[in-house]
């Protein structure tokens, strides 16, 4: 998975389709194309960035095979001349991007690309799809957190992820935002995230008896079991797990702690915690999994819920409140020539942008600019850097750890108001008076340039 | 792509520290676990089998290398004896399973598997991970498709699809499901699925003028423009379309029509299709893309939408209002002891089994019946089948085409009702006898077992 793979064919036909007619119509200015979400999924009020290394990456390493092109010939659709184009192509444009870990709101371009026009619509798919997953499961699993209330939180979604890279990136992302750790291993190989796990229904059941499991279990991982009790009965599972966790103690070893993974767990966590605690066990810690998400935490943490640690799986791992986002990869400027779209509900800002942030006297986040790239000196913040030159990753990248540092940052001066759970309010986004201008001006350009010029239109409006 | 990928590690940390506990433990005997889900989402009353030809795929090159043990001891968590094993292992087992394309239903085994407990125990993630998605997106699909009302429909997912595996996996799950064709020109290449596309809003916005995008399209793709229209205005769009078909057709070339993407699209198509009926366009087609699900194309052809052909993007390749199904992996036989798991609301079926279809007089499925595997002759179909044997896929595997073909066959069969979009009924599931008599026997087996031998419960319940 750590490799560059060949993955220029993954995209969508159009954008092929659309870069042959580029090819034959002598289009090879550059555009820019600007990466931005248009609405906020129910309960969001920010989202984090993430997913700008892959995206870095697939733009350095993309190339056509000679399969790729044969596939393309085979096709039909295509005339040798493009394909023969095609096979010498490489990404040679420039990306100025919001920092991964960094916090980001509607209608604020996470990314923006020049080059060639062909070359950056090719690469809007892969674009597009990286960053929303990884973006949108960082978010999640920062609403996660906060819940949480400082309580460790492990992720566990990798079975149930929507595939193999979803299960790799949501396990990056999720560290982004604060997660300890992963249960899924080629990650922790892959992006050095620790790794951790307890253990599963099946090897309790795996055994004659359960106690006999929990004490085979604690031979194997004397100092790092944590046993989970709901197999049969989650009371009855404390007790054995009490027993094992003395002879554990008396052995001099540490004994970790047990896993709920079922029932009602602010409750049962009550009672597992005084079994454990009459039994001298008070180190030993009590862990959550099922079904967990940052409504669930909340609700339990609530009621009083005796939980040091939680599992967070399936509802984190695909977002499940918000499985996708309204993102869209808009051209905003061809050949120096801002350009805007004006579909119902879909309006694009043109032209090169920059957003500004700026903060109170406390340093906590109060309000951010979307501006032009080249308006006069901010006096905000400016979050988009140039990430990407001629095709070229601008070294250094930062490390998992210090993105990780980056949203820990930030979200600490993000004010608590935007990260209620549920209907926060929205976070304030201007627009610059030359972004505005600018708009207005193409605006009514563009109303004009759309006159038909043959048919007259009986309901055309002009 | 199409090569296999070393996925060894892709699994969960808990998986190989209980293979290592196993292996220490001398526990090599043979086990058995059963994938089913347990509940339906809402709205479903099937699921569509999808994902077992990746699944043999990775079992059958499962191998660990050493770059994966280095890693693996690297975590300071694995007695090196475990690891040299790990060297050697390989996938040996067999695996019974609803083939691809067939319908299966609540607590029924799509898949169980038997296999040397540590070979069983570390297949485990990845197996639910690719069931679990492809199922849930081959049903999603269906559910579009039965709302098209045989109105053919393109998968255009990838760009918001769950990462890359997700979006290859969706091409290839709603192919199964009927759509006609992907956007995913890689899932073309890798599994034969026809490719379809349109243009983009950035396509238009890089002309001068609308027409002017319109006719250069059409110079490059004479046979194969569908021309977008709403990047401006949805009716002018329209008339200038007309005005490039009538171009077209004045030159003996086919027109093939014009996609919306945005506003009321029930409403819009039929002031387009008048427009180019007006024009002597009446062969054109409208295609119709953005936001759709099964409930929107419900709607919009309730509402009279004068559309021919239907981009299904983001809500199907997430399987929006379903991201993700309560699918299990559960262990039900060991050393030929049938073992089930008793928590609350997590009850699995022992034993290895077998589901029977059982039709009515006119074909058409009536109920199914879950049962042990060894019982007495069916009268119904039975529908697990061999996949593997002894580590090695069963030949020849059905091809993408055939499995298609499946799914549309059964799904012929499957009474309405249980098709409907909203609040379908559920369909018949029994249990046979004698898995019921075993069901009780290790209830009441397991109970007397959990009783605690050591310490005295106040709490417990025995």
């Amino acid at each position: 998975m750590s490799k560059p793979r060949n993955l220029a064919l993954l995209t969508d036909l159009y954008e092929l389709t659309m870069a042959q007619s580029y090819f034959q119509h002598g289009m090879f200015a550059p555009a820019t194309f600007s990466l931005f979400i248009r609405r906020y999924p129910e309960d969001r009020a920010y989202f984090v960035s993430a997913g700008l290394e892959e995206v870095l990456s697939y733009l350095e390493s993309l190339r056509f095979t000679q399969e790729d092109l044969d596939y393309l010939s085979s096709t039909g659709i295509f005339a040798q001349e493009f394909l023969h184009y095609l096979s010498d192509l490489r990404f040679t444009g420039d990306v100025w991007a919001i920092p991964e870990g960094r916090l980001f709101f509607r209608d604020e371009p996470v990314l923006e690309l020049t080059a060639p026009i062909i070359e950056a619509q090719i690469v809007e798919t892969f674009i597009i799809n990286q960053i929303n997953l990884q973006s949108i499961v960082a978010t999640k699993a920062s609403r996660c957190l906060w819940a949480a209330r400082g309580r460790p939180l492990m992720d566990f979604s990798l079975r149930r992820t929507q595939g193999i890279d979803a299960g790799m990136k949501v396990a990056r992302a999720s560290y982004i935002a604060g997660f300890r750790s992963t249960s899924n291993v080629l990650a922790g190989k892959v992006y050095g995230i620790p790794v951790a796990g307890t253990m599963a229904h099946s090897y309790v059941s795996s055994f004659e008896s359960e106690i006999d499991a929990f004490r085979a279990f604690a031979r194997s991982f004397p100092e790092r079991s944590t046993l989970l009790i709901d197999t049969y009965d989650t009371i009855q599972g404390a007790h054995n797990a009490a027993v094992v966790g003395r002879e554990l103690q008396a052995l001099g070893q540490r004994f970790q702690g047990v896993r709920l993974d079922s029932g009602d767990m602010a409750q049962l966590s009550q009672e597992v915690r005084k079994i454990l605690d009459e039994a001298g066990l008070q180190d030993a810690s009590i862990f959550a999994s099922g079904s967990l998400d940052e409504f669930e935490l909340e609700d339990l943490l609530h009621r009083g819920a005796k939980i040091d640690a939680f599992g967070v799986g399936t509802k984190m791992g695909v977002s499940a409140d918000a499985p996708w986002s309204d993102i869209a990869y808009k051209l905003v400027q061809y050949q120096g020539r801002p350009v805007l779209k004006l579909s119902q509900d879909k309006v694009s800002l043109p032209g090169e942008k920059q957003v500004h942030r700026f903060q109170d006297e406390h340093g906590n986040l109060s309000h951010d600019v979307i501006g032009l790239r080249d308006e006069g000196p901010p006096s905000g913040e400016p979050l988009l850097s140039q990430a990407m030159r001629k095709g070229k990753a601008i070294q250094p990248q930062p490390s998992l750890d210090e993105i990780r540092q980056t949203f820990a940052d930030e979200f600490s001066r993000l004010p608590d108001g935007y990260k209620a759970l549920r209907h926060p309010p929205t976070y304030p986004v201007d627009v610059s008076q030359s972004l505005q201008e600018m708009y207005h001006r193409i605006e009514s350009g563009q109303s004009i340039e759309k006159i038909p010029t043959v048919v007259k239109g009986k309901k055309g409006k002009s």
